[in-house]
């Protein structure tokens, strides 16, 4: 039996659980700061059982690190101090260079392997954990030539077992584009949330005004502000230059519809559209 | 048998035409600027024929305009003009404030109805035409004393036939309220589009790194531009402020993120969070 334990039951972690827990020969345990959500992923049967910090250092072939990246950052040197020689430890935090550094030099530095599984909802805690979440899904490894050839193997394996795919990248790579493709689109979204509610002080009024459009571009402005804050602190050079490239479009875009400019408005939109078959491809 | 014709046959236009020919009793006609969309809504049988602006006016029980605003602004006082007098005028443009002033004082103003069923999809033409793309959404009217009692009620009867529930509300507080519900989360999504096309050169990247997050966020960006150029023009009042408000807010978060304010950019998330109660209701 593989011995597997995950630290930070929400939604990734408590979704991998689901997965890894209906493959054989998996025993899957667990560890959560939050005693409420230790005992959700206990009564949904993500995990076997709770592990304490020396318990799963002592005990796991794998661990996997799935709490917000901060956390990570800070607990992932105290687990290379402690693991066994045939440990692997993988994180699926959302940025990756600032890990990365924090274990650099480590002396078990080729046991750990950084990962970052594109997938999610925008849903939180072990209850909103579901299977086949990152099924047919991208997967990203960072440093893969620090990490040990049978501790990337695992890891290789692991995600290959959930269904991904996975693609590699340096730290700094992922951490430019994802400010791009992922956490823009979060603070664009917990954006457009905060405009509307405050100028729809009748909130029955964006019910039933709200369409399916709305809705899509307003859905990640319910994510956990828990798991973001750090996200945005971690990124926060990438990120700052991709909210300067933004607002500096919508203030264009702005500038186009208040002067009437009608074919530079098209243009943009014209552009913009090509996504479609960028996306689609 | 009611005689509709509906003129305008894209996305909107093709997905009426579509629920209601599925319909006892209800005979469907079409007109189309466009040759190509009139052949496409034929050869789909979304129409049962193609008609002449005196045709359509010499003969329908209803007329529905779903063509672009502007169009919609452009048309609608010369078919008033030459209307039978049992004859229902029903629009469905994304905008009201100024097509309902195009035929203020009209001799027959009283034959038309200001309506917007709010959906839709990113995508465009007759081909994009989809059945129940109307069911359980809703739909706005707009003026409803200045139509005639018959003509209301047809109006009424023709959406509850596709499934919907009607709103009423002025022309001014429809616009303004789409410009934030509906008119800026096409523009926030252009605008995300744009930026991630332009630092992300290699397109692979793109599709690599794009999660559900991003695909849902940026999924209007694929919207059409001539559908979108004129309700941005005929909104620009009400938009501007939306935008001009989601810019300063995007300010707000870029300078919490900058500065390391944790606890403003959580206190933010956590606002924005509330979207999540609304919309569930």
């Amino acid at each position: 039996m593989i011995d597997i334990t995950i630290v930070g039951l929400g939604l990734i972690g408590g979704s991998i659980a689901l997965d890894l827990n209906s493959q054989m020969g998996v025993d899957v345990y667990g560890f959560d700061l939050s005693p409420q959500h230790a005992t959700t992923a206990l009564k949904r049967n993500l995990i076997k059982g709770i592990r304490s910090f020396e318990e799963y250092c002592a005990q796991s072939d794998i661990i996997i690190l799935s709490m917000p990246v901060d956390q990570i950052e800070h607990i992932l040197p105290k687990i290379l101090d402690n693991i066994l020689n045939k440990t692997t430890v993988i994180d699926v935090g959302s940025t990756k260079e600032s890990i990365c550094l924090s274990i650099q030099g480590h002396k078990n530095r080729d046991r750990y392997v950084a990962a970052h599984p594109l997938a999610g909802t925008e849903f939180s805690g072990p209850s909103a954990a579901i299977s086949d979440l990152f099924r047919k899904k991208k997967n990203i490894i960072c440093e893969k030539e620090k990490s040990a050839k049978d501790a990337l193997q695992t890891a290789l394996h692991l995600f290959e077992s959930l269904g991904m795919s996975t693609y590699f990248l340096k730290p700094s790579e992922h951490d430019r584009h994802l400010a791009y493709v992922s956490h823009l689109s979060h603070i664009s979204s917990f954006t457009l949330s905060l405009t509307v509610l405050d100028i729809e002080k009748d909130e029955n009024q964006i019910f039933n005004l709200a369409s399916t459009g709305f809705e899509s571009t307003v859905r990640l402005a319910k994510s956990s502000p828990t798991t973001w804050a750090p996200i945005f602190k971690k990124n926060k050079g990438h990120l700052a230059k991709a909210l300067e490239s933004y607002i500096s479009r919508l203030e264009s875009f702005k500038k186009a519809i208040e002067s009437e400019d009608y074919s530079e408005s098209i243009n943009m939109m014209k552009e913009a559209n090509r996504i479609k078959h960028i996306l689609t491809k």
